[in-house]
């Protein structure tokens, strides 16, 4: 249907950048080769918690090949970080976690490097470690003992090994509880999980004559690692130029520094380009997972099932740098809340430093450890209540007009209709439809991110266009999403939009691929330069057509007026002899809605954009002896405002899916006194083509106000519900909820056992 | 004077790109490579004139390392060219010089390419050539025999061998001529000259999954390269990208396509970059230099040497194609018409087809060919007259009012001044201070280039700007100068403007690296760009100060008013978040002045934008037994209109000049039936360091109405005069001039015999 009025948008055209990526042809940032190149290693801590005594780099250094070795000293003493300043390119008096870097090197050849960082030889003075951030909460050791010091954002509360602590409060949560019908309490703790892209983290850094490194690298956000690494490196930033040459997946994991700095160290150091990239170990012990976290969640309803009241506290384990911790705690604190009526809320996030890994934003980061809790709780109470799931959320789910959690407005509501959906396609009549075998459903809200985009826009002497954009492409709409809604403004093809690639010093400012924004943000920014091309074009097209602007419009890749017309391509071609060309920049950027600033405390996040709404079903098989969980069929219906391409969506929502089973059955980072057991690919469990079911996509479309044509993000929440959506199949399945992620087959027999016995 | 009151304009500010220039850390095109890339060579002609029977490739092509060969059967049937159509890439049934591309290989090493070039056999059958151009115009032979059917600019005339012509009149000349006092009737000639860039020229080409090719190259012109290759492939332009990586010299030998087209057309038969570079042979035999050409000069004067008439005919020799030719030719009229009233004009271009090398715009084309003509015979009346040269001159100059040749008024004039200064400084009063000695003087005048410049700007979050353009940086100020007027207009330090390099996918369009035109034009362009971006500023600070945008200044990177004040990086971080950053687009064009088309005819130039006036003056030493010439002094006294960096402006004086000494002495292409018999860059004689005296230049600053702070084009105009000063410095020094170029010493002995017999 919402294709039907448009040649371009919300058709189901081929990815722009496709055929490279299937061919082999694209070359991704792990491809990319300067020649005379060195090849760089970190050498990274084998302690948990230790002070570092000595570090001798001379047997190291002498070693044929090697061609410059740097530690903490050797470069500017700087703490970065976003919410709290509290990060260094190399551990510095002490050791915060086993794969904490300690010194890189640059060598002609990796072997080399390899053997180069073995031959340095460090002295460490173990300090007792925490490993668990409920102990770290309580413990008087401090993992960093000058936190007092640390820069951070105002909204930081500092305590102890708390990095921060962000608080909901809507109404009279205690009173609520005291009269309620029925309280439910409850503890669900997640796994350490990695976002599992295709392609490590790469950087190739290159210093040219007048000080400007230039860095090739597979960043999700080109500005940030810029400014970031110019922090580093202590230059304006303008002296840092990040391109991307291609991005083999992100998902959150390349939002931040990675291991840029310690090419562009290491190239400053050796004079030469040097190229860094991580290996499966290092991207298991010492990259930026998805947080583990402990989530308490008490409920109160009347008899009819309806939320009067819920409160909890969610801790996140930053590990050893607060990183996305504080925010991804503290946006848990939202999706708690879900998309339901509740007469008060009391949510408390904690973020916590442990002596782990550092960890990331992973795809709606928060997402699914608070709706795992959230949802699987709600199918508990209804369990208890004696109510169906699916009724007792109908009951409870908003409506158009209804506050949020922060006190803003929800408009453009679907999640009833998202519900009905996917219960209707999963066959929700008939939960059990034979032993060991249950369907589960689970539903949520998520936001589109803000934050500005920019676009340049150019035509082409051909009639075609160019797309200038600081946003990468990965797999969120940058290249093409974006395409379409220019295409379609512009009344050209598809493929008569040419994209650049990504460049910080060339391209205007672009928020990043995060948080569901690529698509929305930049669509809008190409609307803004086309309604701008089109007013030069018109013009332009006056004096040549001898009409009215007030009669044109662009039709077929011309200005028409009446019975006269004039092709863009000319239009261009004339624009150049008559000074410039057709060119325009477009901006965009969604204000915050307003908000109750007494609800939201401490949040970096207070208040949602453009939030949609979802709703996953699944029917799964649990092999009553093994605890194996087969899925047999899994549904989504995802509120997408607008489809601007529904194969990007589906292929969108199928590889969510595809993480959010890994995070529900398989996937965990884990650790054991501080050290990781499974640093590899093999013992590391991402679900294979074997373990994904076909996923089957509903779209829903109910148009925002805010984004192009009323598209609302996409990309992150396809992994927020299987977590929650899968337990409370096992459940339907089995009786029990193992309730901790991931619900490995061991869980889930012990959970029986614990049943039965 | 001019520097006072500005912060950076005006100033000798050391070049963005020097030093990565002087340390060889600059990448040059040449340098670029790409990793499994093949290497291209060409096979060459060596027949002036003839049928190709058959090309024979199965030899080279099963040679081990040959990935592809191509000849005119492989690839689109396409004539190109930019007044005239009629080039082709490989010589098609018929070769038309020695030189003339035949076929093309491209193999894993240079050596295989170049030995497979070797193993291809080609059949010819002769046909008779044609060597000298008034030969040419009087044949029945055809160069060209299908020239009705190509397609041509619409103001070409099409006349056997004649590939252009042109005409200025003004007034009625014959009756002029009829009442003379005197009238002198002159024959001059010049050579073909290579611009003797550095860095030859280079290309490499990679074509991505989705078709499109981007070409690596030294292009001045990345756009007109882009459209040229997109003709040539058969593409629209959008799929043909365009990047200078590094330009090792132009001089107006880089503008039209190169080598670029083979480089793409090799990498798309083989599916691997190919990078294909000029030999110093291919360099000699087959680039664009400078043309040879005629010019019959008559002028009519009075007893006072007050200038009548003047009419003529300047005869350029194309080569085999038109290329630059007609342009050139209709350009010389302007040229003869000089810095002169004169009552009447009669000036006819003819640009005429032989079986020699095409040939390009060099530096100020037709320049130093009409103005050697010009100035020279101008020393020949005054000698005849027994008048001053320099008195001459001076009774005849233009003053600020009087009508130019084609109609339009002359404004800003600066040629007496220049005049007087160059006389003054060379020590005019004694012209012949010991015999074998003199001193000679010549003027032109020289337009400013129009054609549109774009730029983007933007500001970064550390208060610097970046620039991004699509003009070259080939010393005539792409980066710096244009940056000079940016760093000025925002109140910040030349370093804190960051230029990118230049890709035809991201820039916006500029009409390139040619006529004197890039730091006006682009400067131009920065102007409108800083005032949009002062615009976004003063909005931001108006809210940020709560003060009147009107009370607001840009100061020391800051906008302030009154005793308020916020930095432009504040401003920066802010406009991030309220939407975009600071980000503008500006676009500069000159107009062309108003002028009488009756006077020109046929004409791509029919008049001139902001022309520049400037004087040369020249004390040389002939060895009367040798004739071999010692130039004691070089002064030039020049207008650029405003100097927004003088050392970047004598810079571009001292090269110019270097250029013209070789002209006027040394430099000529030899061909001898129809062979270039000083290929190599020993026998083709360009002045060393030791051939150059210290260049005096004495910057005169008559501003312009158009151009950035007043400034005029600066690029050109440096080697118009050195024939002609340096001729009349002979004259001075032995009495006689030998009026044909180069006037090598063999010519000045000759002269001086013919003087004595």
């Amino acid at each position: 249907m919402s294709a039907h009025n448009r040649r371009v948008a919300g058709h189901r055209l081929p990815r722009r950048d496709g055929v490279g990526k299937v061919t082999g042809k694209h070359v991704y940032a792990a491809d990319f080769k300067l020649s005379g190149m060195l090849y760089g290693r970190v050498l990274r801590s084998t302690r948990a918690h230790a002070l570092i005594k000595k570090i001798d780099t001379s047997r190291a250094a002498a070693m044929a090949g090697v061609r410059g070795i740097i530690t903490s000293a050797d470069i500017p003493q700087i703490r970065y970080g976003t919410a709290v300043r509290d990060t260094t390119v190399f551990a510095t008096d002490r050791a915060l976690f086993m794969g904490h870097a300690i010194a890189a090197v640059a060598a002609t050849s990796l072997e080399i490097a390899e053997r180069a960082v073995a031959a340095i030889e460090v002295e460490y003075e173990d300090l007792p470690p925490l490993f668990d951030p409920e102990e770290a909460l309580k413990s008087d050791i401090r993992i960093h003992p000058d936190w007092e010091t640390y820069k951070a954002l105002p909204i930081i509360s500092r305590n102890g090994n708390i990095a921060g602590q962000a608080r909901i409060r809507v109404g009279d949560a205690e009173a609520a509880f005291a009269k309620a019908h029925k309280v439910y309490d409850h503890r669900f703790s997640t796994a350490l999980q990695h976002p599992g892209y295709t392609e490590p983290r790469v950087a190739t850094a290159d210093w040219d004559a007048n000080g400007i490194v230039t860095v090739w690298c597979n960043t999700q956000l080109p500005f940030d690692t810029q400014t970031t690494l110019a922090e580093i490196l202590d230059l304006p930033a303008a002296r840092v130029r990040v391109t991307v040459p291609g991005i083999g997946g992100g998902f959150g994991g390349k939002l931040r520094i990675g291991v840029e700095h310690f090419a562009a160290l290491l190239a400053r150091k050796t004079a030469r380009p040097v190229k860094v990239m991580s290996t499966s170990e290092e991207e298991l012990t010492a990259a930026l997972p998805r947080q583990a976290s402990i989530v308490l969640l008490k409920t109160a309803v009347d008899k009819e099932g309806h939320l009067l009241a819920r409160s909890g506290r969610i801790i996140v384990d930053c590990g050893a740098y607060a990183g996305s911790g504080p925010g991804t705690a503290a946006i848990a604190l939202q999706v708690m809340a879900g998309p339901y009526k509740t007469g008060a809320l009391a949510f408390e996030s904690m973020a916590v430093y442990t002596n782990k890994v550092h960890s990331g934003s992973f795809r709606a980061p928060a997402g699914p450890m608070a709706n795992f809790a959230m949802e699987c709780q709600i199918d508990m109470i209804a369990k208890d209540l004696g109510l169906d799931p699916l009724e007792m959320r109908l009951r409870n789910v908003v409506k158009e007009g209804d506050p949020g959690p922060s006190g803003e407005t929800h408009t453009s509501v679907s999640i009833e209709e998202c519900l009905r959906k996917a219960a209707d396609a999963i066959g929700w009549h008939d939960r059990n439809p034979e032993p060991g075998r249950g369907k589960g459903i689970a539903c949520s809200w998520w936001m589109t991110t803000g934050g500005s985009s920019g676009v340049y826009v150019k035509i082409n002497p051909d009639g075609s266009a160019t797309l200038v954009s600081g946003a990468v492409e990965i797999g969120t709409g940058a290249i093409t999403g974006a395409a379409q809604v220019l295409a379609e403004e512009l009344s050209l093809d598809l493929t008569d939009i040419n994209v650049t690639g990504v460049d910080t010093q060339a391209a205007p400012f672009d928020f990043g691929a995060q948080g569901s924004r690529t698509t929305f943000s930049v669509g809008n920014a190409c609307l803004a330069a086309a309604s701008e091309l089109r007013r030069q074009m018109f013009e332009l097209a006056a004096k040549q057509l001898e009409a009215p602007i007030e009669d044109m419009k662009l039709q077929d890749k011309h200005v028409v007026a009446g019975n006269k017309s004039i092709s863009i391509a000319e239009l261009a071609r004339i624009s150049r002899l008559a000074g410039g060309g057709l060119i325009a920049h477009g901006t965009a950027i969604s204000p915050a809605p307003a908000y109750d600033p007494t609800r939201v405390q401490n949040h970096p996040l207070p208040v949602w954009n453009t939030p949609s709404y979802h709703a996953h079903a699944v029917d799964l098989s649990v092999d009553q002896a093994t605890g194996k969980v087969t899925i047999n069929r899994y549904v989504v219906a995802q509120d997408v405002g607008y489809a601007i391409n529904p194969t990007y969506i589906e292929g969108q929502i199928e590889g969510g899916v595809a993480q959010g089973i890994g995070q529900a059955l398989s996937e965990e980072i884990v650790y054991q006194d501080g050290r990781v057991m499974n640093a590899n690919l093999t013992d590391y469990k991402m679900p294979t083509a074997m373990d994904v079911p076909e996923i089957e996509s509903i779209i829903v479309e109910c148009r925002s106000a805010a984004g192009p044509y009323g598209a609302k993000g996409v990309g992150e929440p396809p992994c927020i519900e299987p977590p929650a959506a899968i337990g409370n199949a096992i459940a339907a399945a089995t009786g029990c909820w193992p309730n901790s992620l991931p619900m490995t087959a061991e869980k889930i027999v012990a959970a029986m056992q614990k049943q039965h016995s």
